[in-house]
């Protein structure tokens, strides 16, 4: 990576008393910063907070202040604690309006189910200037102004939105990463993963220890948007198991 | 719950960049909000950080500031990439040092696996004046410093530090839920929903809906501290669900 290449970032805000409270396991975190690697976009920090509007609102301010993207999950739906819209809305200065395609398509979408009423139509709320994102698996679209995204909380519905949004927004030379597995306790080869870290400023190495088959264990993740860099950290890492006595695994255990 | 009751809160800082490369899909923020809740501790809100000290200290510090509690989970290990310790230290303005009984535990627990070596001791590393949380699994304690509780990433592993810590914090009344399952679109019912909630304000009515067996339905989950006032709300919701002419299901669907 030359020092002038841009790394593209991106904030989540996922919204959602359910996650706080521990019922709802969150499934967005891993499925929204995968794609967004393959985007060419690396996920800078995530916040959950609570369906309570100022919460959302300084998330949100704080998260697209400190990066090129901003997403959100969660609290786009009909019912009275689906509050996203409004708070990101305040977060960005500018009013709710009806997006008329919106409208259209939850007409549509109802047709045959009631047709609309107060809560569905509050789906087709957007803050002003947003665009539409298509939504396959329910009628009600996801929303994007700019950089800002909001998306759908159901996992599944989110996933839809992500492959409408794929290769739409700009982003930089993906991440790539390679894992070496190796049966060893991490505490006795710290300062092998350290030194070749360290040679290679372009790489990150992560060590994640496991416990398997009554053995410890541990794979090391190396991460760079180089592949030449990539190689020659790995290169380095195994040269020092290999000196060390240790086997491994590429490909990860 | 009267006007005097204190609320407790807590913030957890779930640090790791497996997370946000999407590589490991998070446990924690579902097992401690599940645990937080039987200690009457409401968890307000979660950020995920990468293992960068300065992010690590911002978000602590935000947190700590907000809550009566700040949980952190990961970056405790003996690698280069756990800096969790350093963080912490720098957010509580206090040293790092070696404590006695840890760097105890540890040759003990390292005795017949090759002894100490200095990765292995960066295990036994606390902020000044932090008490050790016990570990059964691997050795290495968690860090407790009066209301800062770091906690290891590997959830097996937070799990019983988190059992270790049962009964240990100051709480409130916990808080109680109910769910009602309803075969509806919850658009059809957002009017029923919120009018509930809006007429008892010390409970909070979270809506969940799902497609199954294809057909959409939606859980309806009132939350609050005190049992009276959720029985009252859970009654004008069934009332209201009743007189619509739907069937619900006590309990969820």
């Amino acid at each position: 990576m030359s020092a002038s290449e841009k790394i593209w970032t991106a904030g989540l805000v996922i919204i959602g008393d359910e996650i706080l409270s521990g019922r709802t396991h969150d499934k967005n975190i891993a499925q929204v910063a995968s794609w967004l690697q393959v985007q060419g976009i690396r996920l800078a920090e995530v916040r959950v907070v609570p369906d309570v509007q100022e919460k959302i609102v300084e998330a949100v301010n704080a998260l697209r202040a400190d990066n090129d993207y901003l997403f959100t999950t969660g609290g786009i739906g009909p019912t009275h604690d689906d509050i996203t819209v409004d708070a990101v809305a305040e977060a960005l200065g500018v009013e709710v309006v009806i997006h008329p395609t919106a409208r259209g398509i939850l007409e549509k979408y109802y047709a045959d189910k009631g047709g609309l009423n107060e809560g569905r139509l509050r789906m087709a709320r957007v803050p002003e200037g947003a665009d539409l994102i298509p939504n396959r698996m329910s009628g009600a679209p996801g929303i994007r102004l700019g950089n800002v995204v909001l998306m759908a909380g159901v996992p599944h519905i989110t996933a839809g939105m992500l492959d409408a949004l794929t290769g739409e927004l700009e982003g930089g030379a993906p991440l790539i990463t390679e894992t070496i597995g190796c049966w060893v306790a991490e505490s006795e080869v710290a300062n092998i993963l350290r030194e070749a870290e360290q040679a290679h400023e372009n790489c990150q190495i992560g060590s994640y220890p496991f416990f398997r088959e009554g053995r410890v264990g541990a794979n090391f993740v190396i991460r760079s948007t180089s592949k030449d860099d990539l190689q020659s950290c790995i290169d380095t890492l195994c040269d020092g198991l290999s000196t060390a006595g240790y086997d491994f695994t590429p490909g990860g255990i």
